[in-house]
C-alpha cells in the first residue's frame, strides 16, 4: 500500500494537530509543513521530524528560515509538487487564493471551518456525509461547533427521519493561549439573530432543521452547548435510549457529571489531561448524562465542545473521503481513534 | 394620608436596596429594619436614619448592639408591633419560621424569590398580577430572573394569547462583593433539566408555557438569557412592532447595541453607573434591539438582568398590593419610578 | 466670592466625575463640558446641566450635535474664552496639542496622569506639594497609582525623613465598563523593569526613592498595591504608630479586614458601593489594618486603589491651586471632601 | 542493579505525576499507587499499569474496589511491605498519622510540600541540599514556590555568598481542575504579612535571607514571582551574566518574552503543550529575559512557576538522595530529565 502524502499549509494551532494525527496513520504521512517565517513555531517542526517549507515562494521569504537556523525545503509550491492533498490550516481570509494554488497543483485539498461552505461548495463531517465526499477535489471539514453537533444530532436524525433544533452556544472567548481578548468580566451576545454558527450543520446534513443563539463568556477552555430538539410524532425513544445511542456513537463521552464529580467544562479538561493526549486535547463531544432530559418529544441536553481539538480526527477521515481510499466512514473513524490511542501511549 | 408603615427583616443586599426604594415613596415610610447583630452593615442603617431592630427577640443579643456602638430599638417583635408590612428579605431557608412570626403578630408579609412558592401560595410580579394580590395577607415577590422574564414576555402574552417560551439562562456565578465563589475559568451547567427558572414564570402568569436549561459563567455583574418563543398563528407582530412595544413597557430598557457600543453586559452595567442610582443598580431589563428578530412564528431575543436590583420596584408595588392602596398596576409602577428617580437625582 | 468658571475637556471616564465634583464645591462651577460629537454620553451632561461644547472648533463638527438631538454652545475655544480654568480629560497622546491651544487663550489648565510629566514639568497631588503649585499656570494631576502611592507614603516620609520604596503593583487588566482587553486566565508581567510607575512618585515628592514592579491581573476593579518600605534608623515607629498615622491621613481609610470580612478586593468596593457615590466611586486609598507589619526597619503593606476615581478629589484640590484661592493643602481638601459627601447624600 | 521500589500514597494530582516521572527512570519503579476507594482516578492506575492498594488497611474498603470493578491488591500496610521508599501525595494535615506508619514498616519517606518542615525537620530541593539529604530517613520536598525560589536563588547565592530576598507572589486562586474556588474579579492579598511562602526557602537553603508578600489573582495556570534581590557588594555581576548563569540552569527557561510573543503565563503555558509532556505541564521555572534588571546592587526579576508539576522532577532526585543512590545532584538531575524527555516522545 502506498501512503497517502499529506502536506500542512500553516503549522499553527490546527496544523500542528492534524501534522501530529497524520503522523499516527499508518495510510498517509506528512511530506511537509509550512510556515510563513524563522519562529518559534519550526522547532516543533524540526523535532518531529517534519520538512518546513515556507508559506509563500518568494525565495528572500525562503532564505529567510536559514538564517534562523532553521532549514527550508522551498516554498509552497515546492511541497505542493511532492503532495497528494493539502490540508489547509492557514488564518482565515486566505482561502480564495489558497484554493487557485491547490487546483493548479492539481493537489486535492480540505479546508477547516473558518473558511465559509461556498468556497469548495461541499463540507464534511465524518457521521453526516463522508460517503458523499469520496473521491471529491476539495471538502470544507467544517468547524468545532458544527462538528459537536453533528456527533450528536446525526445519530438521532438517522432514528427519527427529521428533527427541529435550537441551540444555545456558550462560547469561550478566546483560547487558552490567547491573552489579548477579552472580556474579563461580562457576557457578549452575538447580536446577529439567530447565529450562523447552528445552520452550518445544514451544509453537513440539510435535512436537519436548526437555529442557534450564540454568547462569549470569560472563559478559555470549551464551548457548550445548550440544545432543544423537537423529535416528530412516533420517535420511540426515552431520555435513557438517547443516552445508550451515544455512549454508542464514535467520538461522543456521555458521563455522570455530579456522580463523577465533572459538573464544570474545568473538570471535563481534567479528564482530558489525564487521557494523555498531546495539549491535553479532547477529540471526543462532551455529554453531561444527567442533564439529558427527554419531555415528550422535546430533548433537552448539555454538550461541551474542545474548540482546539475535535475536528482533529476528521480531517484524517476527510483525507481518506477525498483520497478516496476508505468509503465506510465507521471503518475510518475505529482505524484513525485507534491509531491516535496508540501513538498518544501516556 | 397615613403612610404605610414598613419593617425590613435583614437589612443585607435586598434589604437596604428595598428600603431606600420605600424611603422614596411619598405613601410609604421605614419604621425600621433588622440586623443580626452590630456590623458594618448596621452603619449604613444608621446614616440613613432608619431605626435598628434585632432579627431576634434574644435580650442577649438585642443588648450586643449598644455594646457595638448601636441604638438598637428591640427585637423583630417589637418592630412587628409597630409595622403595617414586613419585607422579609432575610437569607433563604428562614420563610417558614418568618412567616409564622409575622401571621401571629397579624402584619401583611412580602417574602423574596429565594422562597418557593408554596410558602405563601402567591407570588407577585406588577405587570403580570397585581390586581389578584389586592389586599392578600402575603405575597412572594418573585426571583430577579422570573420578574425580567415577566417584564418582555407578560406584554407578549396579553397580545398574543399564548406563548411557548424556551430560555437559555448564562448566569453570574457569584455577586460582585462575593469573593469566594468560582468558577475562575469554566462554564457550568446546572444538571438538573429542565431547570426551574422558566417554570418560575407560571407562578405568576400560568398561561405562558415555558421551560428553560441554566449554565453558571464566570462573571459578576449580569444573567443574560437567550431567549426562543414561539408565537401562536396570526400574531401580527413583526420585530419592529415587538420593540416598539417594549419600548412602551415600564422597566425595559431596548437599545442597540452596536450602534451605542454597548456590546456586553459590561456595558450595560457602565450604563447604569451614569443613571446614578445607588450602587449602580438598573432596575430595568436591557433588551438589545439589534438582538431581537421574528423568524416565522418564531421569535429570538436576549436580554440582562441586574440580580441585585431589579426586583426592587416590584418590592415596592407588592407593598401596594397587600395594602390594598392602589389596585392600577400602571399607576403603582409610574409612582413608584418617579419617586426612585428624583430620590437618586445625580 | 467669584466662584472659579471651570471647564471639562472631555467627559468621559474622568471627565464626567470631576465635573461632578466641581459641581458640589461651593466656590467653583461648571461652565461648559466637551464630546467630540452627539453620542450616548451626551445625555449624562445634559441631565446635569452642564452645557455642551464640541472638542473641536470645527463648524461642520459642532452642527452635528443639532443634528443629534443635543444643544452644542460652540467649540473649545469659545468654552476656553469664558473659563478660569480647564481640566483636560482628553485620551492620551493628544496633550501637547491642547496644551498650546489652554496657553493661547491664557487659561490655567490640569493634566492627568496620562500625560508625561515633561508636558508642564509639574505634577501634583494634595499631600505632597500643593504649596509648590499656588498660581502656576498649569500642573499634571498625577495617575491613580501614584496618588494612591503619595496618600500613604508622602506621610511616612514626612515623619522619617527618607524612604526607600519598592512596589508590586497588581494591576487591573481592564475597567469594569471595557469588555474588549484580557487576558481571561493569564497573569502578564509588565516587561519593563523596573516599571514607570513607582518612580512616578518623585514627580510630586522627589526625595522619596522608589522603585517599582507590575502585573496585570484579569479583574475590572481595583488595582494592589504590595509595598516594601525601608525606614531610616531611629524612625521611631511601630507598625500601631503607623496605622494611627494612616487612620488621621485624609482619603485613606484603614480597616481590619478579617475581622470586617473586606478579605479581597470584591468586597472593598461592595463597601465603596454602600458609601453612595456616584459609579460607586472610592476616592480613598484602603489600606488592610491587619495587612500592615513593621519589622525592624522594614515595612510592609497593601493598599487597593479604585482607579477610576481617588484622583477626583485630587482634581478639585488641584484647581485651587493654580487658581491660588486656598494656599493651605489639608483645608482645601477639607473642604472638598466635605462638599462631595453632602452632594452624594444617600 | 536493583531497581529502587517506590509506592506512591495518593495517586492524585501530584501522585500520578510523580508516578510517570519514576516510570520513566531505569533505576526506579512503581510497586503500588494508593486511592481511598474505588473512583476515576483508578481507570488511569489500570491503564499505566500500576497495581492498586487501598489507602486504608480496612477490609470492607479494600474489598469495595472490587464492587467497582477495580482489582485491589491489599491496603497501605501491604504496599509498604514490598516498598523501598514512599512519596507521600496524600492530601494535608494526614502527614503526622502517615509518618508513624512510614517509620513503623521502615520504609524511607518523601512528603510534599504541603506538610511543615517540622514534620521531617528536613527539608529538599535538588540544586540546594541534596547532598545533606543523602541516606536520610525522610524529607520534605518543598512547595512549588519554595522550589521554584530555589531554582534561580541558589546558583545566585552560590555564586555572591549572600543574599537578601524579597518577593511578591501573585498566585493563580485555583488550579484548573477546580471550578469551585474564587474569587472570579477581584485581587485577595494574604493579610498574613510577611507571608509564609518566601520564609521556607530557608528550610533548603539557610543561609538566603528572604520574605515574602502574597496575593491571589483570578486565573487557574501558574503563579508569578515579582523578586527584588540585594547583592552584596563586589558581586561582579551584570544583568547579562545573570541571564547567562540561568540559561545555564537545570530546569530554568530564559526566553525574551516580547521576541517570542510570550508576554503572559497563557502564552507560557501554551509553549509548555507543545513540549508534549503529559497535563501539559512544565517542570521548569520560566523567566523572562527581558524582565531581569540589575540596577546596581539590586535585582530585578520576575519568574513563572506551573504549580502542577515543577516539584515532579525533584521528587525523583529526592528518592536517590533518601535511598543514597547519587550523591552528585546535578548527575541526578540529568538523568531524570533526560529521562523524563525520552518518556513524553511527542
Amino acid at each position: 500500500m502506498t501512503t497517502i502524502k499529506v502536506a500542512i499549509n500553516g503549522f499553527g494551532t490546527i496544523g500542528k494537530r492534524v501534522a501530529d494525527a497524520v503522523d499516527a496513520q499508518d495510510d498517509m504521512e506528512i511530506v511537509g509543513v509550512t510556515k510563513t517565517g524563522p519562529s518559534f513555531g519550526c522547532d516543533l517542526a524540526v523535532k518531529k521530524g517534519f520538512p518546513l517549507y515556507c508559506t509563500f515562494d518568494d525565495q528572500d521569504r525562503i532564505s529567510a528560515f536559514a538564517a534562523g537556523g532553521y532549514e527550508c525545503k522551498g516554498g509552497l509550491s515546492d511541497l505542493l509538487e511532492i503532495a497528494d492533498v493539502v490540508v489547509d490550516c492557514s488564518p482565515g481570509k486566505m482561502g480564495a487564493d489558497n484554493l487557485a494554488k491547490y487546483k493548479a497543483a492539481g493537489v486535492k485539498h480540505l479546508f477547516q471551518g473558518g473558511e465559509k461552505h461556498d468556497l469548495t461548495g461541499k463540507s464534511y463531517t465524518s457521521s453526516a456525509n463522508h460517503a458523499e465526499n469520496l473521491g471529491v477535489e476539495g471538502v470544507r471539514v467544517v468547524s468545532c461547533n458544527t462538528t459537536g453537533l453533528s456527533r450528536t444530532l446525526v445519530p438521532l436524525f438517522e432514528h427519527c427521519g427529521s428533527l427541529k433544533v435550537e441551540c444555545t452556544m456558550i462560547r469561550r472567548a478566546a483560547d487558552p493561549g490567547d491573552s489579548n481578548k477579552g472580556p474579563i468580566n461580562a457576557i457578549k451576545p452575538v447580536l446577529k439573530v439567530p447565529s450562523h454558527h447552528g445552520p452550518d450543520v445544514m451544509t453537513v446534513k440539510p435535512e436537519i432543521e436548526i437555529n442557534s443563539l450564540a454568547v462569549a463568556v470569560p472563559t478559555t477552555i470549551m464551548h457548550l452547548h445548550a440544545i432543544v430538539v423537537d423529535l416528530p410524532d412516533g420517535h420511540g425513544l426515552t431520555t435513557d435510549s438517547i443516552v445508550n445511542m451515544w455512549k454508542e456513537t464514535p467520538r461522543v463521552i456521555v458521563m455522570k457529571g455530579n456522580e463523577n464529580r465533572i459538573t464544570t467544562t474545568a473538570e471535563v479538561m481534567e479528564m482530558a489531561r489525564d487521557i494523555g493526549r498531546k495539549w491535553g486535547d479532547l477529540h471526543e463531544i462532551f455529554v453531561w448524562e444527567d442533564g439529558v432530559s427527554l419531555q415528550g418529544n422535546r430533548l433537552y441536553y448539555f454538550q461541551a465542545i474542545h474548540q482546539e481539538s475535535d475536528v482533529i480526527p476528521e480531517n484524517i477521515d476527510a483525507i481518506r473521503a477525498v483520497m478516496g481510499t476508505e468509503s465506510d466512514w465507521k471503518v475510518s473513524v475505529a482505524k484513525t481513534d485507534a491509531a491516535i490511542s496508540a501513538y498518544y501511549n501516556l
